[in-house]
């Protein structure tokens, strides 16, 4: 069971028909919430109306009058991406992305450029928080995450079947605007301290790098993931 | 004062000469940090070995074993960009971005992508924390940083002194590749939670969106701020 806090979180949760336990707004919005207390009727999940400070205890300081309780994200497998029928499809790999803040932001980007699902490994990385989906505004509830116990084998099987790897990192001689677009492409981001794997980066067939002309010359994880995930989005409107 | 902390931030403070106080290091880093330490004796700063006990308390645990007092940063005023010689200008404006790991994040992308300068407004906005020099590893000692009392007032000086005003709203009609990048530009990214102020969306020349096709749609502030300064980086390597 995890948390949720925060109406957009809420919210997308109703929308997407996640499984939720029970619902809590705070007792002020009672009825003031219109459509979504219909939508809720309408799923049967219970709304309960509470105090703000019952709602602060449970929830904590960020819940906006807003909280509820929801089963466990189900952890895809890369089956999930390899045997999708979509024409070009786009996986976003995590290596050692550990802080909830980058997580949460780079789930939203991914929802945001249509990536089909993010791939971390399950030593190194962060796990699925309350602080994530909060920071994800939601956005958890449309990009499936999938957990494997080795990046470097779910990178094989994902060459094995058709995907070109992209690194990410400052010696790169690419830039992201050099690949072709009509491939299936997976982009690997590297955690901030300590960059990307070797391994990762020998078993990639492209090392794109950001350019830049500053004096630090080193981005945000979720900005750079950003940048590239915006000039990977296909299909825009 | 200010306090330093971190590697990075404080690495990069004494690379920019900047008016330090003094240095702290962690004691079992002595004569270990060569280049750094040299720097320091030829700049005539103080430098304290210190316990790990004494680093936790005076700079919280993320000092990574450094840690420094410096001045406060110095606030520019907005003819430092109206007056300067740059070819073609490139200015950031927030508008009401509240959150400091955000604005953080952001000083690092301007410097990046080699940004003269981002102003603020001084009610509504985030100031200079401690917080924001980590996050922003060691970037806010290259990127002048503005607050102004009216923003409303500052972008009509930029618009009398032949700037271009970017706002960016979900509504826009443009995208960022429409722009002539020859122009002096200053773009303004509204807070998460409010969006941009309207009378800064009817001062603007263009109204650009960030096209997506997700279902969240929208992007954390400094996701979208690193996607538009990228693109209207200039003097790229």
């Amino acid at each position: 069971m995890i948390k949720l806090y925060g109406k957009n979180c809420v919210v997308e949760a109703i929308h997407a028909k996640a499984p939720l336990k029970s619902v809590y707004i705070l007792k002020d919005y009672k009825n003031k919430s219109g459509y979504l207390e219909d939508k809720l009727k309408e799923s049967n999940i219970e709304i309960k109306y509470e105090t703000k400070e019952f709602m602060n205890k449970t929830f904590g300081n960020h819940n906006q009058g807003y909280g509820a309780f929801r089963k466990d994200y189900e952890n895809y497998d890369l089956d999930y991406v390899i045997r999708s029928d979509k024409k070009q499809k786009r996986v976003l790999i995590l290596d050692g992305v550990a802080d909830p803040q980058n997580f949460g932001a780079i789930i939203r980007s991914c929802d945001a450029f249509s990536f089909d699902a993010i791939i971390l490994g399950n030593n190194r990385s962060v796990p699925i928080t309350e602080v994530v989906c909060h920071v994800s505004t939601g956005a958890i509830e449309y990009v499936p995450i999938i957990y494997v116990n080795s990046l470097n084998t779910a990178v094989k099987a994902l060459k094995d079947n058709g995907f070109w790897i992209i690194a990410t990192d400052a010696s790169g001689n690419s830039v992201i605007e050099d690949i072709d677009q009509s491939l299936d492409l997976a982009l690997i981001i590297g955690s901030e301290g300590f960059g990307m794997t070797k391994t990762l980066v020998k078993a990639s067939d492209y090392i794109v790098k950001i350019p830049m002309s500053g004096h630090v010359n080193s981005l945000n994880a979720s900005v750079s993931a950003g940048i590239l995930l915006e000039k990977l989005h296909i299909n825009k409107e």
